[in-house]
């Protein structure tokens, strides 16, 4: 499917209850991660970074923004495929631009290439003010049988 | 320097006290990473995954592995050149070569290049069968000041 | 310098004098390698592939993408700061995305950050009809002494 | 199937006659690449750079580096499955760590993980002096039906 003809299957109320019923974890430690936006093609999420997101220098840690990157882009292919919980990443490169005070963050994901069996997204993360703080771009493997949600 | 010249300046305890002190959000849920070996352009880390580190079909989530590759490199360098706490990342790819069954992981970091400014570093995750879980390289920027230790 | 704020110094005429003076090697098999336009903060080049730039199967090689990829890079960077022959490339990730029948290519690389001493770039590679093939992104190293043009 | 129990199907000679017969434009300017050893699991192969793979500043261009990572992990792909020319490169991460000059280059190329659809492939490459100039890692998809070989 080229992204251009992408519709999206889920609403931001759609991918929230499937994080809070297939991804627990992700909410471990409160609400911190919350999709704000789905769009033909593109999934918005939002990140609120408490101090256990920090890493020395008080800038928001790296792994939290792979975590939102990462997560961005899970939900921008489980919007267009459905709820496909065993998708799963293949590789992701993330180049981080500029450190990112304790703030709001959004992350942007959206699909290059949704194929049958991978996915490629690249998800761009700014801040309140609309800097470039990180840069990613994932492959996700698409399991053949999509309708496998975990019960 | 060349990797082959490389000589640790911070054992174990050094790293550890590292992270007690300076980087406290990383043990926030608890002492799950902890450094278990240091050898010549080596440094290795041990995971002991919990509920919060998995993902949907109860694998070791991306995000955990990420942070498990980014830690071990950055304490690599940092084993090198002593407790530069604004050397950082700047950026990482991770493959994910097999999902992880909850259990122990160690992931070694190995530095690949240790430059004035820039360091790479490639870290191998591995499941206590030995089997290979993900591989990551990530590039570092080092601060031109090295002692810059948050107080 | 926000990519907000680029401002390019070198126009398409200045980047095709650069390679043919500093970087003939590109040129070696006749100039498939073409720059078309500059804008704040891009630079786009276009590749007619003969048959030495196929692989098995007919479509355009990994190794030709990479170079559209990365020489576009190389001159989006050149294009703001002047012709500093010896910016390196650090790293580059390459997703390809779809099979490219022969036929031209265009590769608009944007600058995500041009600080001092290192720069981010993205390139993205479609085909006549729009289609994306590929997707890169690539840091640079950009030396101290920009004036540094090779005689 | 797990790294450690790889046995290869196809040797030099192997190697060498399918890119000369199915990847002729590996060989358009002369050979500079060749495949010098075949071991489970690993390919290594040999490049005599001449003035045409250099960059400004006189050292081995990022294209030739991508070109011998990207062909030996192909070929360490091959010589495990079998000539199956249309496995194709999903994506590639090369990091730069030295400049090489003009000179022998070796790439050796590591399989990380041989699966039916997806291959993930380290590659290493080094100067004659053992200096690590370049460090590569890569995906790759595997068709289907792997007695593809094109006629």
């Amino acid at each position: 499917m080229e992204p251009s003809a992408l519709s999206p299957v889920m609403d931001v109320e759609a991918l929230e209850a499937f994080l809070a019923r297939d991804f627990p974890q992700l909410h471990a430690d409160g609400r911190h991660y919350r999709v704000v936006r789905v769009k033909p093609g593109t999934v918005t999420m939002r990140l609120s970074p408490e101090d256990r997101h920090l890493r020395p220098g008080g800038t928001v840690s790296g792994p939290t923004l792979f975590t939102l990157a990462d997560v961005g882009a899970y939900l921008a292919i489980l919007a267009h495929i459905g709820p496909s919980a065993l998708t799963v990443t293949t590789n992701l490169t993330i180049n981080f631009m500029h450190k990112a005070a304790p703030g709001p963050l959004e992350g942007m994901a959206r699909l290059l290439k949704l194929g049958k069996r991978l996915a490629v997204v690249e998800t761009t993360i700014t801040d309140a003010e609309g800097r470039l703080i990180a840069h990613a771009t994932g492959t996700y493997s698409i399991p053949p049988d999509r309708h496998d949600a975990v019960k």
